[in-house]
């Protein structure tokens, strides 16, 4: 039988039922290691890794004492069962191992700069630099390749669910909303630029108009942002989706089911919400303090304003007094069955925190042997106490903390305050994906720095109401169509029906000061479509980037991603960015400009 | 029941078994049509066309008269039968209509720039302005339709043949080797470009340095080229693909079921080779003379220079003499079973058109009665004549056609001589889809204009032979493990194994006048990872865009892309590429330089 050029198994295959064959691997030395004078080689390819032997006498000895870790080789020789004591169950050729007739060296390797074999941490310049060493880590490669399957059961779950893939433009116009372009001069229209897509938002509303039912994109989007932990400068991916003649909940009906088997595929055990919460805006700022709630947090935040009306906590009595906007939340901190009870250390601790948050505090009560302790509970008396503990539920071993003012003002410190004492408590079930819909977002919010009217989200977003409820009194108690998809505390989707009735769309522009012309001239493609013939429709898009770091179980972009660039935006690999030739700017009619900074 | 709020069915679900249904649907009117009263409104959308009817008494008559074609409607009625004589066999819905009780206006529509119902040609400018209503016409949506299912059968085959589909960055760095291209100023860096890729060449070879084994992307590319029919503006996309661990006989085996698949997929009845020739290219060019074949042809060129040494014809036997690189080559026109004899008159016409493509003709033996005719044949005389009829296998009927000179300067004609015999006596089975692998390519071309070697393909390719090969006597006459796929005339892939030997690498390199410095400094990233254990590998990239156009049959890309630029590389929808802002430019550290032209 002639074997393959390389390889007869790959480094994953082999199994006791192989014993006593002849094979060919080709792979990477993992390690070297000398036992009683055999010699080890586990060689690795990307389906795994398999245990080679060979002993003094063999002629190919001499070559085996030379590979170095890394080396690319080809091994030829016979599978053996290995001794019991030996066996290695954790893999799945850990049955065997290869006895070595013959060595080839396909590649060999210089000193590594960073080792492939372990786990140890290393500095990121050098892991970018040498990428394509970091990428054999065994964890990089398998979070790489969790996304690569994370990304194809999506786009296997859309094509069931009726979906078809569109790819849109890449090299397109400037999108006057929302973040930084980047931009690309034409070479044949000279001192005019293309734009790279912040998303395909345009053109699948456009896809729309155009009769097509259902889109979807596993779509490549670009802004021109400073970088973050939770974002790579420059590309980022998007599960772009649309769909004409629906309703936003036909949208979730459709979609959520895609979602949850694509998050109950790549949970690795941990449960999934089923079925998910329809959060309305107002509701998840007042429950949870936050429009991004983590529902694997039990706490839920409570109004307790009344109970503290006319009380003798005058901190909070005399706000309640001065401004019938005021409020006092509560959030309460029922402990775990069994937990220790919580005290006032803990109470204090939090109130410290609280402080070096900037706020003047976090007021408490906590409560045992019935009662409710701490200056609060002293300062509003037993019988408010006791409300306050049958209100919320509590019991012995329990604890409330309260923040007070305008809702508007503090809502995110309650909802940070939640957190905190969720999480210090143990209270975060860090064995699920909490998924929800928040729904009901506003339609406007007030720009303080413009001082005007601005978009709270997507502006082409139809308001609920329509046309009526724009031209109704109050514009920023408008609702949008307009939904987010959260889980264990991040957004991973944001979306919406769309404005596509060309009246509307510039009225709901004209409250924000665009006229009508500007409308026309920013979003002519759109606003021209819409003239001819435009079915309702709507849709989301879904953050790759993000639902893959969930599952991963990762807090950093590079760690999921294969290619990416550092914080400074550079791709240290391939050198980019990298000055241009004095011929291609002449060609791009562009010339640099670069100032002191 | 309480129907949805747009529709209990799309427009093309309706059959017999719903009649007597109430039902709702949504759609854009195609056509309004006046019967004797009754008003007939196809109403289309994404799925089909259902023929909806009013009556004058209806109360919803006085809104469907208003109605016009493109508006969009929501239409409530009742599903019946069609009289036997209006029955449509044509469409899914042609046995039904519905008789509609409401009517709600979703969308009106202006005048109509071009009419979405027909198949009249429209200027190209309109049809780009309003993309959005040139993608409903029946032809080009379902071009699209057609586009997006062929390229997720490409994806479902590269996944069951092992394949993982990698994303690979955009905003990348320049190759100095190949086309233009595109520049996008970094914001962070002033004075520095990213480049958007050719191609993912280098990530891909990159991936299987960092151990990924079997990669596949359908990869956006980009090239800032003149626009040609055949070639977008911009962007383009490939199946590129790309594996490790082997030879070149590997990819051809693993790849070629796949496309067939595709191909028969989507071939609409035509036939699709199976087990496609691989031609080597000196075969390719000798016998077809092109390295792009349309194998549809039968005709097969043969070498005849003995028949015409030292002979009659004064013109070839002259040329013969003086040169001994000169050689004869024969076009035999084997007629059709049946068809008319070929004549004096059709190698006449041949003679007139190889003069007007500026050779000084097209010399010709034509046969009937046992012999060959014309001034050719005079002159060799009967028993050459007899010659090269019985070594092309040719009877009365049939002609032949003679190119003479050096095969370097003639094989393209006789490339052309060969198409144009072949297409003029219907000899092209136009019924086929034809493939082969060209195999074999040249390393190295010889560049007159820089006087040097330079590269015929891919410099990253491996030369047959590897290092020896280049140290050898003629780097002209060697060969790369480099091929191509070509269909029906067309090239539809390009691939090779690579170098992956560093100091091969810069052999390969130095004989194109570039120092060891230079391609460190210009393939970096490459270059380093080949020092670090660089598994052989190859792959290929198949253009995605031409075998659409193939498999639509239509001639130009705009045809099969959803949002394309014009020729003159704008998008008359969006409206790019436009001016920036100073702001802008002054953000990305450039100035205009716009020259007068």
């Amino acid at each position: 039988m002639t074997l393959h050029r390389y390889r007869s198994h790959t480094c994953g295959a082999l199994t006791a039922g192989d014993a006593g064959n002849n094979v060919r691997l080709s792979g990477w030395v993992h390690r070297v290691r000398d036992h009683g004078g055999l010699l080890f080689i586990d060689l690795r390819d990307h389906y795994g890794i398999t245990q080679c032997v060979i002993d003094p006498d063999s002629a190919a000895f001499a070559a085996a004492e030379k590979v170095r870790s890394e080396w690319v080789l080809r091994i030829d020789g016979e599978v053996k069962l290995r001794d019991a004591a030996a066996v290695n169950p954790n893999i799945p050729t850990g049955t065997i191992e290869v006895f070595i007739r013959e060595i080839e060296v396909l590649s060999s390797a210089k000193e590594l700069p960073l080792p492939v074999f372990g786990d140890a941490d290393y500095p990121e310049d050098i892991r970018l630099k040498y990428r394509f060493l970091d990428l054999r880590r065994e964890k990089l490669h398998a979070n790489i390749v969790k996304r690569t399957k994370i990304i194809s059961a999506m786009r296997a779950g859309m094509g069931e669910a009726g979906f078809t893939e569109f790819s849109t433009p890449i090299l397109t116009a400037s999108s006057p909303e929302g973040a930084r372009d980047f931009l690309v001069p034409s070479r044949i229209h000279p001192g005019k630029f293309f734009a790279l897509p912040q998303a395909p938002q345009q053109y699948k509303q456009l896809l729309m108009v155009a009769g097509f039912d259902r889109y979807f994109q596993v779509a490549p989007c670009f802004r021109d942002e400073d970088p973050r932990a939770d974002r790579l400068p420059g590309e980022f991916y998007q599960l772009d989706l649309e769909m004409s003649f629906v309703t936003q909940e036909d949208i979730w009906s459709t979609v959520e089911p895609v979602m949850t088997e694509v998050f109950e595929k790549f949970a690795d055990g941990k449960r999934v919400t089923r079925g998910w919460p329809r959060i309305p805006y107002d509701t998840a700022i007042r429950k949870y303090g936050s429009d991004k709630p983590d529902l694997r947090n039990p706490i839920e935040i409570q109004g307790v304003t009344e109970h503290f009306a006319g009380s003798g906590f005058k901190v909070f009595a005399n706000q309640i007094e001065a401004d019938p906007k005021v409020e006092v939340w509560a959030i309460p901190a029922k402990n775990k069955a069994g937990a220790e009870p919580i005290g006032r250390a803990f109470c204090d601790r939090m109130n410290a925190w609280a402080q070096g948050e900037g706020q003047p505090g976090l007021g408490y009560i906590f409560f045992k042997d019935g009662q409710g302790s701490g200056p609060i509970a002293k300062n509003i008396g037993e019988e408010r106490t006791a409300a306050l503990k049958a209100q919320l539920g509590l019991d012995d071993g329990d604890a409330v903390f309260f923040v007070a003012g305008r809702p508007d003002k503090f809502y995110k410190f309650a909802g940070e305050a939640r957190t905190k004492v969720g999480t210090d408590l143990g209270l975060v079930d860090t064995e699920q994906y909490a998924l929800c819909w928040i729904v009901d977002f506003p339609f406007y919010e007030w720009s303080e720095e413009e001082k005007r009217l601005d978009f709270a989200h997507n502006p082409f977003s139809m308001p609920q109401g329509g046309i009526e409820g724009l031209n109704g009194p109050d514009p920023l108690s408008l609702k949008a169509y307009q939904y987010d998809a959260v889980c264990n505390g991040y957004e991973i989707a944001s979306g919406s029906i769309r404005n596509q009735e060309p009246e509307t769309m510039v009225k709901a522009f004209e409250l924000t000061g665009k006229s009508r012309e500007e409308v026309e001239e920013q979003f002519g493609g759109l606003y021209r479509a819409f003239q001819y013939g435009a079915p309702p429709h709507g849709g989301a898009a879904f953050g790759i980037d993000r639902i893959v770091m969930l599952l991963c179980g990762v807090a950093n972009l590079r760690e999921i991603t294969a290619f990416p660039m550092n914080q400074q935006a550079e791709d240290l690999l391939m050198g980019a960015p990298s000055p241009a030739s004095a011929k291609q700017l002449r060609e791009l009619s562009v010339r640099i400009n670069v100032q002191n900074s």
